[in-house]
């Protein structure tokens, strides 16, 4: 039977411990929040929520087609002036996810013959887009950049170092500026997702990029999503014309894809507006990451030192982390739980994210809820 | 400097007459539509525009996670209930984008040692999705069975068909009973993205496949889109739960990504139930595009039999095509302009859409323009 061999794979995930199944949350959800990606607490803001709806009535619930056709609309081109002039880059083009952004940027960027260098610890997303690509793919080692340098220094032509600016597993900061540094020495593009970056990093949220001095480079591209501290849906490329006009021109998830949904569009537009009006949201996610990292450190827990809003908590094993997890829930705390194949060192482990709105009061409930639970 | 490679091919396309830049559209566009894939006319109705203001109070702007963390609502959950019961297959599971559940579907049903065999004239998404996939791919001649069969007859094991149902193109239809034959004789799975055919095609809108008499069947998985007929954003794979749970634990589309807006969830659902309530909507997409193909042909125009609610007519060159289609601009009516290296023969074209809740003026109206600007 055509599709039965999915029986075996799926035998063979149970007795690994490692089935994964959907658990649809209800809408009053009494759990205590510290696994979903809103990192400034903004995707339940009213404006945020009105600025979706407000946008489906002007603009309909569709963007009823690709981009290049009539799928852009003046809402979109008003946030991408936004996100650009925010971020400080020239240009900015928005993606129906995050997804799509960094296939677009990798795959358009990377072209045949060209050489692409990739962090091994990189989201599923970049180096997916690194399979895509016509270039020729070297992985180095996780925040390296004397590695990148090296395979740099291998290749003649076109080039490309691609790494996230915060790596989603254990929350580390890649190191940026050297990266950049060593794409310079060899004329190299620099290519960074920003996904957990922007909102949290940078001078009032403008992102990792901005605060190494990378903002509006013309050797620096960035991608994002507007679905983390934007709380909404989409992704973004950010950089020179010359790049996102070559991307309108040549990238298969910008020209083949639906464009992003006005409400998407709308809320994305409306949590950028109150960023830019509440600047202190950033800082105050930075802060709530480093106090939970503190207070978990003290209780005796292995956290990673956050560099953004994401704390790593390392369990013993897959089964102890899914346990751990569940025990957590049952204590009225949602955490996030990391394990093979998501994890790229294959160590398993709870994942908190800190978000803006987070009391004193919250924070110490879920580290004693944390501590409690530990296998 | 790194990207300067850029301005080189950029002028190459100006030389050849392919630029490509945006437009954005003002909401009250004053151009008659025959251009978007809004099939149905959905995607400004109200109670759809309703639907996703609705679900961004209830659920927030964003889904706030990928679907295994945080980012399953119950809204979620219901939509995929009901797009299941309506196509008639035991499970759906929704995406970010039909472009992200095309890359799910064939990756995760594509797996090493096995074999794709792919239609010549399949979407990007599904081309992007057999290059992403660990099996082997055979491309074979567009709508041409025959040559399935013997692809599958040169391989031992596990394999698949993938082809579109409607082709975005001209918008023929793919001799699905016969691909399915051809699967059933060697064991294969047949995979089909029914983008262009649900809400246009079978009892109802149910699609192509439903149409056939492939829905439910336990070698048959489906791909749709919820940004066509559904007049929202998101994509949708259905087929035996089986299949969905292996997407939920395989596909790194499905597990890397941010869960669909809830907005988006929300506007689809109230078009498909729209559309359970109206199903003449889909019969009458299907007239339209008739009626346009026979006055079209009558004014002595190469338009292509229409078998779903594409119509497409042939231009004699990309810049004819371009012009073509500014010059319907310029007369108030908005048509699809498709030219290298959008379209796999290399061949230009106006694409036309018909939408059910155009008028025969309107129909009338289009046409004379059409034939009025003709190179």
């Amino acid at each position: 039977m055509a599709f039965g061999w999915i029986d075996e794979q799926a035998q063979a995930r149970r007795r690994a411990g490692l089935v994964r199944t959907l658990r649809p949350r209800p809408a009053d959800s009494p759990l205590l929040d510290l696994a979903s990606n809103d990192y400034l607490g903004l995707a339940h803001h009213p404006e945020v929520t009105e600025g979706a709806a407000r946008a489906a009535r002007t603009w309909g619930g569709g963007a009823t087609g690709s981009r290049l056709v009539t799928g852009t609309t003046e809402l979109h081109a008003e946030l991408e002036r936004e996100l650009a002039a925010f971020c400080g880059f020239e240009a900015a083009l928005v993606f129906s996810s995050g997804y799509a952004a960094n296939l677009a940027a990798v795959t358009a960027l990377g072209p045949h013959g060209s050489l692409i260098v990739s962090d091994a610890g990189n989201h599923a997303s970049l180096i997916d887009g690194c399979r895509l690509a016509r270039g020729a793919t070297q992985v180095v080692g996780h925040g390296d950049p004397e590695a990148a340098r090296k395979a740099l220094a291998t290749h003649e032509g076109t080039a490309i170092v691609v790494s996230d600016t915060v790596f989603s597993v254990d929350g580390d900061q890649a190191p940026l500026a050297e990266l950049a540094a060593a794409c310079r020495e060899h004329g190299a593009g620099l290519v960074v997702d920003d996904a957990h970056g922007l909102g949290v990093l940078g001078d009032g949220g403008r992102g990792a990029p901005y605060a190494t001095g990378l903002a509006g480079a013309e050797d620096v591209v960035v991608t994002a999503t507007l679905s983390k501290s934007l709380g909404s849906q989409g992704g973004v490329v950010l950089g020179p014309a010359r790049v996102t006009g070559h991307l309108v021109n040549a990238a298969r998830t910008f020209i083949f894809d639906t464009g992003l949904a006005p409400a998407a569009a709308g809320a994305a537009l409306a949590a950028l507006r109150l960023l830019v009006r509440e600047p202190e949201r950033a800082a105050r996610a930075r802060e709530v990451a480093s106090e939970l990292h503190a207070r978990l450190t003290a209780a005796g827990l292995e956290a990673v030192r956050p560099d953004a809003a994401v704390v790593s908590v390392r369990a013993p094993s897959p089964e102890q982390a899914v346990r751990w997890a569940a025990d957590c829930r049952t204590a009225g705390l949602a955490v996030g739980c990391f394990r093979p194949p998501s994890v790229p060192d294959g160590i398993s482990r709870l994942r908190l994210t800190a978000r803006a709105d987070l009391s004193g009061a919250e924070i110490e409930r879920a580290v004693r809820v944390i501590g409690e639970t530990r296998p």
